[in-house]
């Protein structure tokens, strides 16, 4: 018995020995050059209670502001920048952790586009992380659902890992996955994040927006909203997929938890708009083909078939939108976060193929 | 009328330019030579609910976890650092944000020390920002009291500004100001944060703890914890001064809007390992010498007045503490926020030479 646990910690030892070999040999790929790195609120609106703030009454609401409902951004600009940077929005219950180091310690995106010579805009939205002050109230409770989340981001049907998932199967990876999480701190309103995101591009002129999941839907309205956004990139949206009245296809029948996939409509002059730019939407692997009973891969198969209308009626109406399923061009195993998967740099090799025949890497 | 507007508008505009031009002439000092940065979770505790996780019951908390209360923490590491990291610290109402890039767009600490060859640790400390999940419930509201806080923090007597205060009297500065302000998700507890900071240190196992205000608190405690704490630096702590058991002073007394100060005991034991590194406290300006019914003014003196009591505390047992009040030294304006006013790299040039003195820079 005692030999045993001493035999497993000296293997867990080792394997952690070689987990952190692994990491310094990639992190030693090369310095980074930042020409300029920064911080900033964006967007957000005000409310001014009624009445005259008096100093000697200072605990008083009256005539007192509160500032809320902006994002923040952490930006980094690389010496000798694409012209167009990346902006990157977070998925539900992400903060833009999402895109820095991965939960086994390699680089995210984050790292990876800086070295790739893009300025890089890394985004919490209004209500999230850094950005927590919100216009409505909220309550946050501690819910246990974090076997629930190992499978609707399809690792695995918990407890068991899909087996060829590009996610690492150590405990410590798991529970930095696990932490990487963070509460709304006011309910999820895709016009406020809308709006904020807007701002950012008013701010920086131009630039690529990146998205995930639930922001796939406050990243089509940012494109409508603001001409700024030069091309959109959505690794697995789900909901808010925007159609022109008259051509919303019927719901889409899931057995995953959150029940049939409804498309929304908006006016056609807005979605024309889409039509104007570069789209690419990438769905990973472990999605079903067919309607299944097995739940996350149920849910995912009606997002990417749901996507897949979405870019037809793009394209019908004259745009460039495409649909990449991974396991289609041979990148196989990929979770609900393609970008911070095991095989995220051929992942991001996809994307700099995609910018590159689009012209957006000049 | 109009004519007058278009004054406005143009003396705006200019103002505007004038702005950008200094901190584009600020940024463009040098660029930063990033041997490795990225980000993670660290500390926390895990809560498991009774049963069984069954996978097609996944909405249901039997058997699922939650993990929570750990920090969040972004670092960079230039090429060529020396030796000991500085780790930061926030303070009330604060996140990381605070020591990144100033209300009105100039270098923070982060930058500056980067660019001195420090690496740098940046927490969002347990319960706030991008470590927002809590072992325990909040609610949070939108009360507006940004009136108070810009009292509270020394900018001024709203709506007036301190004469001679190191703040941009600008509005679009004074916005910033107030969103880079974020909500606890759990309420504020110095022992959770403690833990989660000392897990930091064990994993990079030594540096310099730099805290703001609340932080203090938890600076002290951690310093105790782990002796990989190699120094302390504490701007405008305010509560949670620790004492050995029969040395507690009588509190404070002070007109400011949390009344008295008191400190509070500790072993003897634990007090000693505090007498083992060096320790500086600064504090800004706009600090009454005397008691004085101008509540923020009264509210620092005590603060001030204890740190002071505390400094001796720590000397008398041979330690190695002292507290710099920055007009004392030839530095004035500061408000509660000495590491982001105007002139901050007179602030930083203060700690630079402390560390210096203290063989810490090496």
């Amino acid at each position: 018995m005692r030999l045993n646990r001493i035999i497993r910690n000296i293997t867990a030892s080792a394997a952690l020995f070689i987990l952190s070999m692994t990491v310094h040999a990639q992190k030693k790929q090369k310095p980074l050059l930042i020409d300029e790195q920064g911080s900033f609120a964006v967007g957000g609106t005000i409310k001014t209670e009624a009445g005259h703030f008096n100093v000697n009454d200072a605990l008083s609401p009256q005539g007192q502001t509160f500032h809320g409902d902006h994002a923040y951004v952490f930006y980094q600009k690389p010496v000798k920048a694409h012209k167009y940077p990346l902006v990157f929005l977070h998925g539900a219950g992400q903060s833009k952790k999402t895109w820095e180091t991965t939960a086994d310690g390699r680089e995210g995106f984050q790292n990876i586009f800086l070295l790739r010579k893009f300025s890089v805009y890394l985004i919490d939205q209004p209500r999230r992380g850094e950005a927590g002050k919100s216009m409505v109230e909220a309550t946050i409770k501690p819910t246990a659902d974090e076997q629930f989340w190992f499978t609707q981001f399809r690792i695995g049907n918990y407890p068991n890992y899909f087996p060829n998932v590009q996610f690492p199967k150590d405990s410590i990876a798991l529970e930095q996955f696990y932490r990487q999480m963070t509460p709304n701190t006011g309910a999820f309103d895709a016009t406020v994040i809308t709006a904020a995101v807007s701002s950012l591009f008013d701010k920086i002129n131009a630039g690529i927006l990146v998205t995930h999941s639930q922001g796939g839907g406050p990243g089509w309205l940012t494109a409508i909203k603001n001409d700024r956004v030069k091309a959109v990139v959505a690794y697995e949206p789900y909901s808010g997929f925007v159609f022109p009245e008259g051509e919303l296809p019927a719901p889409i029948k899931s057995a995953g938890l959150f029940g049939e996939l409804k498309g929304v409509t908006i006016p056609l002059s807005d979605f024309k708009k889409l039509t104007q730019i570069p789209i690419v939407i990438y769905y990973g692997d472990n999605i079903a083909k067919e309607p299944t009973n097995v739940w996350n891969k149920d849910h995912w198969r009606s997002g990417l078939e749901m996507a897949r209308l979405w870019a037809a009626a793009i394209n019908k109406h004259g745009g460039n939108a495409t649909v990449i399923h991974l396991p289609e061009v041979g990148i196989m195993g990929n979770t609900h976060f393609p970008f911070s998967d095991l095989n995220n740099l051929q992942v991001a090799d996809e994307l700099s193929k995609w910018l590159k025949q689009k012209g957006l890497d000049k």
